[in-house]
Parts: C-alpha cells; sequence; structure tokens
C-alpha cells in the first residue's frame, strides 16, 4: 500500500486509514496506536466530558509524536467547552458530526487547524465544502451508530460526492478490510474511515461482550432503527426487536424515546449489557473474525490490499 | 479491461458484465446488444407470458450469435409454461430470482443449462451452492426493485460471499459505472449485473419517462418500501409517498396490498406514469447521467474501469 494523495498529505500519515472517533471504545490508547502505525487516530469526544476530553489528549500526545485528531458530535450541550479543550492543548484535527461545522468553522480555521466533517448525503457534503472543510467523510448507511435518514449506501454515495466535491472525499460504512480499502479507492474516495473494525481491536475500550458479539455477528445482525427520532445502525439484540416491533405498530416520536431511555449506548458498549443496552456496529460486523492488536490490524489490511490489487492487474 | 476467471469461462463471454433481466427493460433488442458487445445479455421473463418470451428468444438468436440468457422469477404460477418455453428454445443460461431453484434445477441440468440464482444474503447463497446452481448473484440493497428483507448492501454482502462460497460470485446493486466495476470485483465478485444502468439505455423498452426520471434522479432519489408484503426498491414519487405514511402509521399488509393495487409496475415502468407507478430503480441512479447505446456504454464502461486501475497502480 503505497498511496500518496491528498489525505496522506493533509494529514501528514503514511496510510489513508482512518479509526474512527466512536463512543466509549476510542480513548487515547487506540489513538494512539493507530497513529503509530501510519494511519490517522481519532478520540472520540462523545462520551467525554471536557475533563476527561483533555486527559486522553494529554496521554495521547505521551503516546505518539504522530498527527492524531478529535471527533467531536456538534449536538453536544457541553460543545463549547470540548471545542476549548481541543484548541487549549493544541490539537490540530477535528472531525466533526452530528451537526453543521460552519458555526464553528472561523474558530478552528484561527486556530490553523484542519477540519473534516461526516455526512450521508450529498446535499451536506455541499455544505460542508462549502462551509470551509478541509475534506470530508461520506458515510454510507452500512456504518455503525448513528446514521443518516437518507440510507444511501457506500457504494452509491462515494461516486456521487467524487464527482461533485472539490475536496476530497473519505469513504466510511462496510469497510473493514484491504479488500474494501481497495474497493473504496476504486469508487473515487482518497481515505477511508473504519468504525467497527476498530472498536474490535485489543486497544480499544469498548467492553469484551462487545467484542466478542461483532466476532460472531452474521451478514444480517445489525439492524437500522429508530428512523423517527435519530436513526442508528446496531446489533440485533432484545432492544432492538422492541424497537422494530414498536415501529411496525406505528409508534410515534415519544413512545420510542421512552422505549430508547436514557444511557443505553453506554448500558451497551461500556457495560456490556448483550440484550438490554445499544450495541451500535456497522453491517461489516460480519467480516470481523478476530480481535487483533492494532498492529497486527495494520498488517493485516496492507497485506489484504496489496493481494487484492495484484490479483487485479495480473 | 482483460479479465478472465470463472464467470466469463462459465458464460464464454469478453467482460464479466451481464445485463439484469428486467421486467419492461430487457427484450431482445438490449439482451443481444449487451451480449455483441461482449457481455452477458438476459431477457426478463418477468413481464412476459410464455408466448411473448418465445418470440423475444427468437429474435434474439436472429440478433446475436453470442451467448445470452433467461432471466426466471420463480413465483409466476406459470413458471412451468416459461422454463418449457427455455428448454425448448434451447436456451443454455438461466437466472433465476424470486424463489429458491432447488425445484427446477435437475431439469435444468438434465439440459445442460448453466443456472445462476439471485440471493441477498449469505443464508440463501449457501442455500443456492448446495442446491446445484454455478453461480450466485449477490444483490446488494441498493438494487432497484425487488429486495431482500436483511438490507444488507453490496459493500458488506460480496466479500461474505467470497469467504464461504465456492462457485463465483457476481455482484449487484450499486454498480453503474467502471469504478463500481472495479469495487465489485476489488470486493471478490468475478463479475458484475448491472440493472439500471442498462434500463437507461437506447436498447432497453423501458418507457422514455422511466429513462429521463432516472437522468434526472438525486442520490437519495430512491426508497426501499413495502416491507411488510416485499420489499422493492424505487423512485420516490406520489405512490411510494403514500406507502411511506401508511407505513410510519403501522399499515398491516391487507392495507398494503390494496395500496400498491395490480399492475402497478407496468403503469410506472410500461406506461410511464410517473407520478402514480412504480418506478423500480437502484440507488445508483444519481449516478446516471445520460442515456447512451449499449455500444456506448460498454466503451464508457471499459474506459473508466482502465483508467482507475491504472490510477490505483501508479
Amino acid at each position: 500500500m503505497q498511496i500518496n494523495n491528498r489525505i496522506t498529505e493533509l494529514f501528514n500519515i503514511k496510510y489513508p486509514i482512518i479509526q474512527g472517533g466512536m463512543v466509549w471504545a476510542s480513548g487515547w490508547k487506540l489513538a494512539s496506536a493507530t497513529s503509530n502505525e501510519g494511519g490517522l487516530g481519532l478520540i472520540g469526544a462523545g462520551s467525554m466530558k471536557a475533563e476527561l476530553l483533555k486527559e486522553h489528549i494529554q496521554k495521547c500526545k505521551a503516546a505518539t509524536d504522530k498527527p492524531f485528531g478529535v471527533n467531536l458530535p456538534l449536538f453536544r450541550g457541553d460543545i463549547e467547552d470540548l471545542i476549548q479543550v481541543v484548541i487549549d492543548e493544541k490539537v490540530k484535527i477535528v472531525f466533526s458530526s452530528a451537526g453543521h461545522p460552519g458555526k464553528y468553522i472561523d474558530k478552528f480555521k484561527e486556530h490553523n487547524m484542519t477540519v473534516v466533517h461526516v455526512v450521508p448525503s450529498l446535499k451536506f457534503a455541499k455544505k460542508v465544502e462549502d462551509s470551509g472543510c478541509d475534506a470530508v467523510v461520506g458515510e454510507g448507511t452500512e456504518a455503525g451508530g448513528h446514521n443518516g435518514l437518507d440510507e444511501i449506501t457506500t457504494m452509491s454515495l462515494i461516486p456521487q460526492m467524487a464527482d461533485n466535491l472539490s475536496i476530497p472525499v473519505i469513504a466510511a460504512g462496510g469497510i473493514v478490510d484491504g479488500r474494501g480499502i481497495l474497493a473504496a479507492l476504486a469508487l473515487g474516495a482518497e481515505g477511508v474511515q473504519m468504525g467497527t473494525r476498530f472498536a474490535v481491536t485489543k486497544e480499544s475500550g469498548i467492553h469484551e461482550n462487545y467484542k466478542q458479539r461483532v466476532v460472531e455477528a452474521k451478514d444480517n445482525d445489525t439492524v437500522l432503527v429508530l428512523k423517527k427520532i435519530g436513526t442508528v445502525r446496531m446489533l440485533k439484540n432484545s432492544f432492538s426487536n422492541a424497537v422494530i416491533e414498536a415501529e411496525n405498530s406505528g409508534a410515534e416520536k415519544e413512545k420510542l424515546m421512552d422505549l430508547r431511555g436514557e444511557k443505553r449506548e453506554m448500558r451497551g458498549m461500556f457495560q456490556g449489557d448483550l440484550e438490554n443496552g445499544m450495541m451500535e456496529a456497522g453491517q461489516g460486523s460480519g467480516l470481523i473474525k478476530n480481535i487483533p492488536s492494532v498492529k497486527e490490524l495494520f498488517v493485516q489490511l496492507i497485506s489484504e490490499y496489496d493481494s487484492t490489487l495484484k490479483k487485479l492487474t495480473v
């Protein structure tokens, strides 16, 4: 995998492989391990308050001298505090999601930060480009966790983004091995962001029950639910079955919000409640068959990528 | 595009590009034009009675000396009549869908036919392999028309099929250009089946209103509906909006069957009723920007494939 393109240049990384910022999974251990292997590690601020984020950033700096970033979910009530931590700690790469980056872009740019935003459709991608972001992540409906209403798949979304944007496109959703990376680049992406695959590594902070459940998952073991109150892809379990039953009977927003309740993600991914927690995971789970270290994962990804490309060029 | 693999050998074709058998779109004109360009053309029997299918097969034979096949939807009440026509006319390639091929495979094999079945998940793919089929089409949820309940995308489905089957895998769903073909091969497919892209060609029998509507489609202009009575992906219009509204209110099977009514596909794709017809189309519609001849389309696909592969190997 010898790739020099706008994404490897933008982040000054060896491989255009980005570890998605994920709640409960991607603290300083996972992010620094990824950056040390030549990818881009992201600390997921989604499950952290400002103080904890600060601690993770400081530990990450101590563990790697390579570039890393922070993922910021913009809908958070305390987003200003999180942003202040990122600025104070001089992190130079931000991936934002779940909101519009336009409100904060000037602040980020004042501090010479590289800003990337995650979107599920071309319409939002254009807005992101217009707002001044440096790159965009196009996330297909295969992706785990929060997801777009339009349910556009990676295969359909990425070429349309590549055709219609000037800034580089990073593909996310359903990419878990070297074949997926090559496919994403063929579709026009210049990098990939992988979530679930990195959540299932030794350095990931997510509960061991989650990792084991993904390893056992089949192709149809995730489902996209809660479309009326904020679409999420998760592993099937008692909780998702209850949601589907309610949705099929026409349940309205209030009922679904009650059903989801509070801290359902924490219960699933941090506490390991396989049946009643929310286990956010991508559809590529069925392809994940081991729990490697990040170092082992990179060896695996690069070898798969190289052998697949070789096979196609014979 | 110089590809020699199990799919090009199985069908004795130059390019591993299969034109999907589609209602109203793929008669003898489209199938023979595809086969003449070095792909595999399929006559779609879904909108034909036995007599009409016979006529299309005979005209196709007169228009090409290359291999072509017939797509047979197995749920049809008169499927035995359709199969008899295919056997009598000595067509040697059958793609079956919407049912289980096990019931008919012995009959097909008695006549030395090559049999391929279309599936939306790994579980069905294994059944198809066990039944004795020669290859399998893995169809992602991006695909237009009838679709799997599990909503597995092409990106997630194809590598899992390649890893778990001995017979070759053909990818379908979201593939409309040379980038998509290369991506599918990277994921482990040995061929691609393209539907909507071939429906929007000069030789396609589908209504001109449909072709024009696809050319104008955006990335989020298709939707997956009717999940309780048989999932279909279609272009958004008044009909699909009515279905979505009913589904969101918890409508049961009977109500949805009433809403769909009879011959909704014919009204849309044959008669060109853009608002009240069912316009089956894949999510890749947003990438389709012209109405080429099949000859022009092949030039386009091969040039895109070659230039994409070249870019990845630099």
